[in-house]
Order: C-alpha cells, then structure tokens, then sequence
C-alpha cells in the first residue's frame, strides 16, 4: 500500500477500504506521509467526497490515532456535548450546570482554538483562578463531586485530528461534510462519554451555510455515533445572528451568569434549555424531552443551576464571588460605540459572520495559534433582528485594551447591520432535531 | 493576494489572472509558498482545469522562473525538438546529425530523469569520454562549429518546473493537459532556440492515451509556441509499441547509429525522417515539408548524417570509433531470453508500457533520483507487431550486470506480447500533424 495510490483512487472517485483509510491515518500521524501527499489527497475528498462507510471508518481510524479517555470510574451516564462553533456561542457554560445540577454528568473537554473569540476554555480563565488545565484525575474526580467539570483538550487524544484540520485550515478544505464529521465524532468519541448531544449551526456565521447541508452534516454525525454505539442527537439551530447579546471571553461568563440568574436573552436561554433537556432525555431515556425541558426550567428559577455554577467554579480554583460581583472578570480599558442607523428603522438582519470578525478584530479572538487573546475584548449587542433602533442610537459597543482595535472592530461592527421599516417575523432558535 | 485565495479561486473553478499566477509561481520557486498548499492547488487544477489563457500565463511565469538562455549568438535558424516520451524514443540521437548536417542549427538541452531508460544525456554519457555537462559558452561554439550539441540541461533553466514536477509526480497531478503543456513549453522556451518541433506520444506507453487527449494536448502546445513567437509543429506519433527494436542507454545509441548507417528499423527511421523534415521546413520556409523529407533521406544515403554523428560525438569529447566499433559501448554480464510463445503465431500487439517496465527492471531506467543506471542494461526485441513467432522462439532477450533484475526483466518483458492467427494490418508511426 502505498500513499499515490491512494490518492489516485479518490482522485478517480473510487472508495477506499477500511485498511488504506487506517494507513494513511496512521502514516499521517507519526509523520511517515508528507504533508503535500495529504492536501492533495484532501482536495480529491472536496471534489469526489467520501461514502458514508469511508466516514465511518476515517472516524474510527482518527478516534484510535492518540489516546482514547476512559471515564468508566465515573459514575452514572455521562452526555457530552459539542457545537460546531458561532458567533456568541456560550453554552457549554449554561446547560454544563443546567444539566449537572438535575443528575447527568458532564465530563466536557473542550479546544482553544482560532476563531471569533476564544473556545470555552479560554473564556473560563476570564474567572480569576479559574484552571483548566487539569489531569486525568481530578477530572473524574471532580464530575463525581460536582456533576461538572470542563478542561482543556489533551494533545494526546485524536492526534490525527489536529495535524488533519491544520492542514486543512490552509489547503481550504475545511467545507466538505465527512471531514468535519469525522473530526468532530472522532474527538467526541474518543472523550469517554456514553452519549453525544450535537448543536450544528446554520446560516451565515457558520460552516453550514444552507439548511440542508446543516442536515446533511448533522444526520452524518448522528449515524457515526449511533455506529460507534454512543447514541447521538443533533439540534439544527439559527446562527444567521449572533446568540445572545454578549460576544467575547470574560463578556460571555458574564451574560452566561445572567442566564443561569434568568436575567439572559430569550434565544440564548430558550437554546441553552433545549440541549440540556436532550441531556436529559439521553442520560434517562424514561424522561421524554418534555419532560427534561420542564425539568432544565425549573433548575434555572429554582436557582439550582445557578449553585451548580459556583460550586463548579470552585471546585476549577476560581473565584465564586464573580457570580455575584462581575468586577472581578477583565475590564476593558476602552469602550466604542458601534454607530446607530442614519434613519429611524427595525433591525432586519444582524450578520453573524461581521460581528464575529469585528469581535475577533477587538482582541477577542487569535488570528494566529501563538497570539495572546484580549480576555475583556469583545461586543455587547444593544439591537438585534426585529428592534427597533432610532436614528443615530448605537447598535452596541465594542471593548478591548487597544484603543485602535476596539475602533476598527467599531467600524466593522456596524457593516453587521441591516434596517427595514417593519420588524421582520421571529426565528425560533431550534430549527430541526435529528435523532 | 495570498495562496489560500487562489486555492480557493481555482477549487470553485475560477479562473486566475496572469498576476495570480505569476505570484503562486515565484512564491514557489523563493520556497515562501510550501508544497502542501502547490500540491493541493495542483489538483483542484486537476478537477476544473486550466483556461487557454491560464495555461499561457503559467507558461510565461515559469519560463521567466530562471535563467533564460540567449542563443543570439549562433548564427542561423536554430531549431530544438522535445518528445513527450516513450519506450525506445531514441530519435534526438538520430535527428540531431541529419538536421544538423543538412545546415539546421540544433542546440538540444536535454533532461535526465526518471523513466523506463534514462534520458538522451544518459543514453550519451555510454559513448566512451563522452561529456553532456557543458558551459554555455562551449555550447554555443560546439553548435556554431558542428550544427548540434546535446548537454544537460542546467539546474538555473526553469527551476519552477523542476519543483512541481516533482510535486506532481508524488500526488498524481501529473496527468493534466495544461500542467504538461506548460511543463514541456516553459522549458522549450526558456532554452532560447527560434523554432520548435514537438512529438507528442500517443498509446498505452505514454501520458496521453487516447489520440483525442493528444491532439489536445498538442493543439494546446503549438498554441502557446505561437504566442510566444516561437513557431511550433506537433507530431502525434504512435506508442503503443516500443519505437525499434533497442530498449536501453548503451541499446539505443546503438540502434541509432544503425539507423544513420542506413541499417536501422523502418519505423523508427520513418520518424526520424519525419521530424527532421519538420525541422529543415521550420528553418528555411522555402522549403516544404516534402522537399525537405528528400534532403533529410539524402543526408542519411549519402552517409552526411552518419559523418555529422562522428563529428557531434568528437566534439562533445567522446570516443567517435563507437561508430564502427560498438564493443566500446558498456557491455552486459548478462543476457537472459526473452521466453517465446506456446503455439506458432503472429505478434498481435507488444505493449510498450510492460515493455518499459521490463527495462526499467533490468537496470536501464532510475526508480529513484539517487540511483544509478546500468548502461549497459536493456533488451533488444526480435520480434514486433505484425512479425510471425514460431512456438518457443524468443521474443527478444534482456541485458544487464545484476542477473536477478535481469531474469526478472526478462520475465516481465514476457507479458508485453499477445498471439493471434494472422497479422494484425500495419500502422503508420506519424498519426497526425498539428501546425
């Protein structure tokens, strides 16, 4: 077998067995296949695609190419969950406590990443002390304490992975649906836990642009944990405009508090008790998704969740008194306003996309893997789609510690914004389910 | 302009503009450009193809990649020939001493490289003391004085091709119509003679294997011959057999001094005559093709042809009683029968790929940059298409100092035959002519 041959075999539309696939993963990984070999091979997968079984086995193939995370010492059923990736996507750190506090455990290990903000990790060590480097150990040790833990990604799980998407980010080959379901189950598959709730974004801020590609992508994801006996359900959900009002690092802990405390925007709370409910449904399948919705609502007005939060913060060394007090996240050095309308109007379109390069330009995201993330940078949205935004009222404010990055990201910011005379009828968030 | 962008541009099937590619190929050329993103550009081109003008622009940018030779100062009309490359193609040994002895200037750069034999330098380098790496000031005197010198071509002349070249031969982008063209005429080109005449193999030992692709293929290169200034005639020639009867290095030097001698194999004196036609044509429009074909077979009745070999061989440094004395050529330990068929028949066809696969296992032929070619290696085919086989003669026999590879090149040499009851009708060499 040899790595020309298989690249000739895609290039000509054919199937790979299950055993070319594991060699050129494996060839890949410990550097015994050239780069050049490998992005040539990846833009034959653009154009001629991969079948359903080759997924399946370059899934199972990247899984087993590092580490695979045993989380048997935990006890109970441990429900992951991963979105592939928005604009003010803060939810990890919503249904995380959501669904802690009602019995499932949440052993969650999540990337850093480039993008429009930081991942989840980065936006938890905005909490002073917060750590999220933590071992093996004390990870299980923690979910079975608290019920919750969340830590940074290990470079020893899904090596494959890592290596596969680097090379993919700057082959442009990222945008072909079996290569981002395989890196996304192979991570989630070799992470330990026993089922798998998916939010796939759709619309213009996302990698799924089309409602139909989103169900494609979400259907093939779902069928790949089912295959590797991990049941798997994925939420289609809106990402045309950014969720929720808050986009940054410390600017996100902040608005996901204010939800757990029911004081947050209807469509991040409404999607946030959406996926913890499917948690719900999927640590006990005797509790049907209604009933794990009414259960997930009433955590958040009981303040159960909200206690969940602290206690996970402490239990990851960093301060609980920032639930109370959000003076101790990073404070920006500036504040710039993002220019309101030139006419009286209904914000009919707030493009996800632009606000997240306006919040990646504030600081609040890396452009480059080595750059440091501007952990108070970030956008507080005043109007979104359907308010009404008189002429010259700000559209929001851009934060940051450089003053001339916080005015670009301004500027920027404002390109996001589109008026008409009427509001334009609601969106729900959710907009399909595929079990 | 940055390389993701064009990636991108030419995987959504766009088509570059003239400074897009000029910046992908100095890029590539400066090493700032890595091979994983050329590699994975290369086949997108593979999937959508290359515009006539792309073709042109890439072309020009990796003629101007390098030195540029200027041959100002020969005097008279020089002419270079390139074939696209087959079993047995020894004609630049053959057409270089008739064309030059007739008065065309013929100053050939000529590249080593992988194959089924080594290239026409190596093929020289079997004539005792003979010297293929010349400065340009030697050159040019050597064809000033004798009309014809053969030298490797230098590393300076399109160092572009020489990278994606050997990219493309490690990620099968290798088979593309405007990536050969463009390989073939940027280097034709760049080596500075007036006019150009290519053979463009067609059949099963070469690139191109159906005549539709060829013609193509060689539309394509007259096109970009003419537009460059460069006057350009394509042959389509006949490869679906090996060309002769001598496979080899020290083999076809051999087989070419037959054929000046007036003793070698009809089809390939024919092409030989055929294309140093061309080249008188193209260096004196007064005289046509035809007339031109005359001349030629004079030069090779009259013994001019043979003479003007001698003087090419004296003049590069080599030992000219090779001539009369073929023992001066390396000769083989080894000398292993080709076995001959189970019943009487005709040979229906003798498949030039298995052919050059065979020689290329004897040791003739490079499978790596590193190693060395066996002059002496080779076969000799004493049977061809169309000739009668008794049961059990041989079909030819295979040469060479390792008698492993040899035996196995003998085995292999086997499988090129097929039998049939009658003889199949003859072929002609030269299937069409592109102007």
């Amino acid at each position: 077998m040899n790595m020309t041959s298989l690249i000739e075999k895609k290039k000509r539309g054919e199937v790979l067995s299950k055993e070319e696939i594991s060699f050129l993963i494996k060839g890949y990984t410990a550097d015994e296949i050239p780069d050049y070999q490998v992005s040539a091979f990846l833009m034959a997968v653009w154009f001629n695609g991969m079948s359903l079984e080759e997924t399946v086995d370059l899934t199972d193939a990247m899984r087993f190419s590092g580490d695979v995370i045993d989380l048997s010492a935990i006890k109970g059923i441990k429900v992951d969950k991963h979105s592939t990736g928005g604009v003010g996507d803060k939810t990890s750190m919503i249904i995380g406590p959501i669904a802690a506090s009602v019995g499932v455990k949440v052993p969650k290990m999540s990337g850093r990443g480039l993008g429009f903000t930081g991942g989840t990790v980065d936006k938890l060590e905005s909490i002073p002390g917060f750590r999220t480097e933590i071992d093996e150990d004390e990870f299980i040790d923690i979910v079975n304490r608290v019920g919750l833990a969340i830590i940074g990604q290990t470079k020893k799980v899904v090596p494959a992975d890592k290596k596969i998407y680097a090379l993919r980010d700057v082959t442009q080959t990222v945008d072909n649906i079996s290569l981002i379901a395989s890196s996304v189950m192979s991570k989630k598959l070799a992470s330990g836990s026993d089922k798998i709730v998916l939010d796939v974004k759709n619309g213009d801020g996302a990698f799924m642009e089309s409602l139909e590609e989103a169900v494609k992508l979400a259907e093939l994801m779902v069928l790949i944990g089912k295959k590797a006996g991990k049941e798997t359900i994925a939420l289609i959900t809106d990402m045309e405009e950014p969720l929720g009002h808050y986009i940054g690092n410390g600017l996100e802990v902040m608005e996901s508090i204010m939800t757990l405390k029911g004081e947050g925007p209807e469509d991040l709370l409404d999607l946030s008790l959406s996926l913890s409910a499917y948690m719900v449904h999927l640590s006990d399948k005797n509790i049907s998704y209604e009933e794990g919705r009414t259960i997930c609502e009433d955590a958040v007005k009981s303040g159960k969740a909200l206690s969940k939060m602290k206690e996970f913060i402490e239990a990851q060394g960093g301060n609980p008194k920032v639930i109370e007090d959000f003076s101790l996240l990073p404070t920006p050095a500036y504040d710039v306003e993002i220019e309101g309308p030139l006419e009286d109007g209904y914000v009919y379109s707030c493009h996800a996309k632009t606000i997240g390069i306006a919040s990646q330009m504030s600081g609040a995201g890396r452009i480059t893997k080595e750059e440091d993330i501007d952990l108070s940078a970030g956008i507080i949205l005043h109007k979104k789609t359907g308010d009404f935004c008189k002429k010259g009222e700000p559209f929001g404010v851009c934060y940051g510690n450089n003053l001339k990055k916080v005015q670009e990201a301004a500027k920027e910011a404002a390109k996001a914004f589109t008026l008409g005379p009427t509001a334009p009828s609601k969106k729900s968030v959710v907009l399909k389910v595929i079990k």
